[in-house]
Parts: C-alpha cells; sequence; structure tokens
C-alpha cells in the first residue's frame, strides 16, 4: 500500500528494471556493456559492433561485423522524404525539437511499426540507425540554407555522419575519433532519457513512441544539453588564465557549472572522460589548437580543487565535437543519435519481460470540497 | 545502494511523487481532483472549469468561467500551419501518431517553449488547450479526405470540437455529453502517460516535449487504446444473447478483454462509468439504439459473473462517442486531448518542485569479458 512505502524524490537509489544490458559498477567505475567494459570497446572495436552487441547480444566477428554494417547502409527508412518537414517548423525549433519530430513521423513509414516481437524491433532498431544520421544532418543543413550532402555508406557509418554534418570528408584519424565519441555515448545504463523510453514501452507502445520520447527528455538541460552547456563556456572563458576566476565567480553565485560530476557514481574521473581527453591530445596537434586543450584542463583542475570534482563525458566531448567541426546544436542530437541503439536494447528488453510503470503518488492536496455554485 | 533495495517491476506501489493535483482514493473509490469528486465536477460544471481548477488551482466563478473560455477561445498557435502537415505522414500513420507529430512540431510554433515559470507553463497550456482539439480534428479529416471544417469557439469548447470532428452541429444534449466525456478522462491521479510526462519534464524539458511523451505512452494497447477495443469487440458480437458465450471463449483462451477492472482500484464500479452508462441510457433513446445499450449491459453483467470484474471508464465510454458520432480512430486522440489539462499540471507541479527522476537497475547480466579481435 502506497501510505507505508518511503517516498524517494526521482526515485533516487529505487531500482527500476532488471536488465542485462549495462550497469554502472560504482564500486569500480567501470561502465559495462553486456559484459564488456565499454571504454575497452571504444578502442578496440567500432560503434555498430557495440550496437550488434547491444542489439543481438554478441560481439560480431569480423565477418559478422561487415554484414552488419552492409545491413545497415540498406534499410534507411526514406530520409528524402522525412527531410523536408524541417522547412515546416517553428520559428522557436531547437535541433532537439526537429530530432523529435523526425523520429515520430519516421515511425509512420515504419512496416514493422506496433509489432513487439524481437524480429521485428530489431528490424525497427536497424532502421533507425540507419535513418537517423542522414535526417538529423541533413535536416540540420536544410534549416541552415548550406548544401546538402547526400549520404554515402561506404564511407563508413561515422565518417558518412560526419561529412554528412560536415561537408568536409573526414581524414581517417577524425573518422576515427567520431567513432569513439559515438561510441562513447552508446549506452549508460538507466539516465532519464532510458527510463523514459522503458515507461513510455511498457503499455506496448511502439520503439518510435519510447524513443520520442527519449528525445524529449534528453532535451532537458538537466540531461543531454551539458555538452554544449560546456562548449559555451569554454569560449566565455577563452584562456586558461581566465578559468579558475570564472569558476570561482560561478560557485559563489551558486550557479551550475556543466560538465563535472554524476548523480549516480564520479568518485573517480569518469573513464569515457578520460577517453575523450587522450583524443584532444591528438586533435589539438593536428588542428594547431593547444590553447584549447590547456584551457579545458584548467578548467577540470581548478573545480578539483575548488569541489573536489572530476570532469564527465561532456566536458571532454565538447572540445572533441568542436574539433571535428560539428556545429554546437548538433552536440546533443548526436549524444542521441549514438544512444539509439542502447535505447532499442532497452525498449526490446522492455517488451521481453513486460510489466506496465503505474506507480502511485502521495497526495498533499485538500479532500472534502463540493461544488457550490 | 541499490542492492538493498526491493525490486517491484512496473514501480507497483511505488510513491513516485507528492502530488496535490489528484488522488485515486482506493478505499471510497473516489477520483480526487483538487479536492473534488471528479464526478461531482462533471455532473455541475464544464471542462473548461475542471480545466481551470487543474491549471490555476481553484474552480473559477461563473465571470471567470466566462473570461477563461474566451481567452482559451483566442490563443490557437496557428492550426493551420501545422494541420497540412498530416498529409507527410507515412501510411503507417495511427492518429496517435499525427498527435504526437502534431504536438512536438507546435513545440516549435510557442513563443515561451523553454520557459518553465508558472506563467510561461500556463500560457503554454492555455494554448494547447486551445489547439490540439483543432489540430487533431482538422488533421483526421484532412488525412479523410472530407471537408476540414473550421474552428467556432463560438459554439463553446465542447460543441465545437465535436462539431469539428463529425461535421454536424451537435445538439445541446449531445454538446454537453460531449463534454462531460471530455471531464471525466480529464485527469486520473499518476497513469503511465502522466509518469511518463513528469519523467520527461524533470530535465527541465519543455512542456511540449513532455506531452509528445505521453501521446506515445497512451498509444500503448495496454494504456489508452482500451475504449477503441470496446468498440470493436462490440460490433464483433452484435447482440446481447451472443455477450456471454463470445467472452467465455476469450476467457478460455485466456486472451485479454478490454474494458474491465483497473490495476490500482475498481473493487466497485468505477464512478466514471456509471455516468458514462447514464449518459448511454439518454443518446440511445434519442438515436432509437436500445440493442446498443442491451449489449453492453450483458457485457457488464457477463463479466461480473464469470470474473468478478467491474466495468471501467473505457468500456462506457465507447459507446457513448460512438452514438455521438464520433469515428473509432479518435477515441484514444481525444482522450489524450481530454487529458492535457491534467497533463499540463502535473507538469508545473514538476518543474515547482523539481527532482531529476533517474533510478537504479538491478544488472542481471554478465561480467567481465574480454574483447579478443
Amino acid at each position: 500500500m502506497p501510505e507505508n512505502t518511503e517516498y524517494r524524490p526521482g526515485l533516487e537509489g529505487v531500482i527500476a528494471a532488471e536488465t542485462s544490458i549495462s550497469y554502472l559498477d560504482v564500486e569500480h567505475e567501470e561502465i559495462v556493456i553486456r559484459g564488456y567494459d565499454l571504454i575497452q570497446l571504444a578502442r578496440t572495436v567500432s560503434y555498430l559492433d557495440v550496437a550488434h552487441l547491444l542489439l543481438h547480444g554478441w560481439l560480431p566477428s569480423v565477418e559478422e561485423s561487415a554484414a552488419w554494417a552492409r545491413e545497415i547502409a540498406q534499410v534507411d527508412l526514406g530520409a528524402d522524404r522525412i527531410v523536408p518537414l524541417v522547412d515546416e517548423m517553428g520559428p522557436q525549433m531547437h535541433m532537439m525539437d526537429w530530432l523529435r519530430t523526425a523520429v515520430s513521423v519516421m515511425g509512420t513509414w515504419d512496416p514493422d511499426v506496433g509489432r513487439e516481437d524481437p524480429d521485428a524491433t530489431l528490424a525497427q532498431g536497424r532502421r533507425l540507425l540507419a535513418t537517423l544520421p542522414t535526417v538529423l544532418a541533413q535536416g540540420y543543413r536544410r534549416r541552415q540554407h548550406l548544401p546538402v550532402i547526400v549520404s554515402d555508406p561506404g564511407l563508413g557509418y561515422a565518417a558518412n555522419f560526419l561529412h554528412m554534418i560536415t561537408g568536409t570528408e573526414p581524414t581517417p584519424a577524425q573518422a576515427r575519433a567520431f567513432d569513439q565519441l559515438l561510441t562513447v555515448y552508446i549506452e549508460h545504463e538507466m539516465p532519464n532519457s532510458t527510463f523514459a523510453a522503458i515507461v513510455i514501452s511498457s503499455t506496448l507502445a511502439d520503439l518510435y513512441g519510447a524513443l520520442t520520447g527519449a528525445v524529449a527528455s534528453l532535451k532537458g538541460r538537466l540531461h543531454g544539453g551539458a555538452n554544449e552547456a560546456v562548449m559555451h563556456m569554454l569560449f566565455e572563458v577563452g584562456n586558461p588564465a581566465k578559468m579558475r576566476p570564472y569558476l570561482e565567480e560561478k560557485l559563489a553565485r551558486k550557479e551550475r557549472i556543466m560538465g563535472f560530476g554524476h548523480r549516480v557514481y564520479m568518485r573517480r574521473p569518469d573513464p569515457r572522460a578520460v577517453l575523450m581527453k587522450e583524443l584532444l591530445t591528438d586533435l589539438v596537434k593536428s588542428a594547431g589548437r593547444q590553447d584549447l586543450y590547456d584551457l579545458c584542463v584548467a578548467g577540470e583542475e581548478a573545480m578539483y580543487d575548488l569541489k573536489g570534482l572530476y570532469p564527465n563525458l561532456d566536458y571532454y566531448a565538447a572540445p572533441v565535437y568542436y574539433l571535428l567541426g560539428v556545429p554546437i546544436e548538433l552536440y546533443t542530437p548526436i549524444f542521441f543519435a549514438a544512444r539509439t541503439a542502447g535505447l532499442v536494447a532497452h525498449v526490446r528488453e522492455q517488451y521481453a519481460q513486460n510489466r506496465l510503470f503505474r506507480p502511485r503518488v502521495r497526495y498533499i492536496g485538500p479532500r472534502g470540497l463540493t461544488v457550490t455554485r
């Protein structure tokens, strides 16, 4: 009975699901993806390989990996029909609104929508992986009145995605960096957006609906917007010497600094941030932007001194995005595109062991009022 | 720590929020809306009055009620810009997909989107109440290649909504019945769709995003689709004598019968179903459809005999919708349109006492795997 239940705001510490997809091991500060360490995956295999691990349950062999990439390249839901809708969005459009709308529309084109059996949801997941980069990148460039870049899956998944965004074919090093960026964003246990997706899918609502809700969640500035906020902060500060006074002033005004700490773990540095910092070391060399690296490190050191907080993924992902030529308003949408594989895995798991989410409330309003007129 | 927490699938019985909006009093089988009994509200005041109660916190006086209705009539977000998008949806479009997409697009036209202060969210809520009936009804008729009916708020909120759907101006009795139908759907504590909306809004995502997620949830057949399923069942059975054998056969095959029982309460008849049954008594008289009433009662009696279950709202709302001339595929979308007021109230409450929803999981997958290639 609800009256006897302890109320924990935000369901902090409450177990909301049993899962074999991923786990934040707080003790060892490890992100476990179906038994593997996410960082080892990012260092050794590709984004699409990890997507295969999430969706099929095992890491593909070299042959399976190539077949899977070919499969993904062939199941585009028809981005050409969807991208022109970006012209009809209103003046307040955020790129996450575009993604939210586009995912919603994609569901109306999917021939398997509304089927929850494992094969059908896998097919839908493949179509989402195939279509989202094109819809996002082309939608962005069309909205900006920039020439739209035609999808060329032959470049490889990450390189094609990045090319469609920037309009410049990436070097192998850039493509590999972007692939690793996508990989570290691919899955992260039960953040708000994943929770929203499984809550929605527990009504047996369709995968596109569940993912539409996840985009909506990720748009929130307490969730997905942190990587964009970090980049704006780096621009605002501009040079390493100004970083510490800037942070001190912010903290004195009790303002929130984005890119540090995490609700669940982070008593040690976020292992994803460590990998991104490594990538940044290489990228600043070829770009001649050691100043940007120094600026980031100054922020990292100052926040540890002042608050004992470590940078999280968003902090070091932001400058990596930047040096790869990604416009700031696409940081969060790309986070979502990368997370798609994890979300699809969670929705499939929810369908397979479904129980409708329907919690109770503690009512603290009035009782016994009567209409008098 | 999650390890010490009991896992309750679907968060059954878990308190997920403190609220002063509404409460299902299981003991007295009463639906409490800000202190009032929902059924008394439906009998005495209008849908828009209850929307005012939900959004402003108090039941409006007669003067306030008239001013509120005028206000709602004037803040349409521009349905004319949104409705034509229905032509661009794919062939698998369900009317809930249209609603999900349309709400998502509406957010890009709202000048206050992204503001979470009470005034701005109230303004957004008014615009949603003003725009959704038009977007839904006109979108439906355009998709069906039927002449679109121009909105005429002068008819009153419910009458205008029904007119735009059916193309026939309703009688006062029909308008009043539709108003009561909207009212009993307006709010119901913490069903999955409302939970999805507050989960999403806890990231400080915008109201339109939260409501897009709620539409996605309500589309699920374990949630909003029950009223449509009931009507299909009534058509399938066709006459009262066949009802009991039909249900017996279904139950023997362990198939789910929609329109009966409720996860949280219903040890007595759903008070909303009782009111809808009353409305049905009147509607069958003017329509000369006593057979439909007898069919429904036969189902109610058989299910009580066979399973001890009472009909819920959806069971008696379906034939009411039908006799009002509403197409079946609009039953769930209208449920959502009616629920908008409740959802906006919950999102506003969430913003005012926000804590990010971020539960944990119990990991039951493998550990310690290593990439070997």
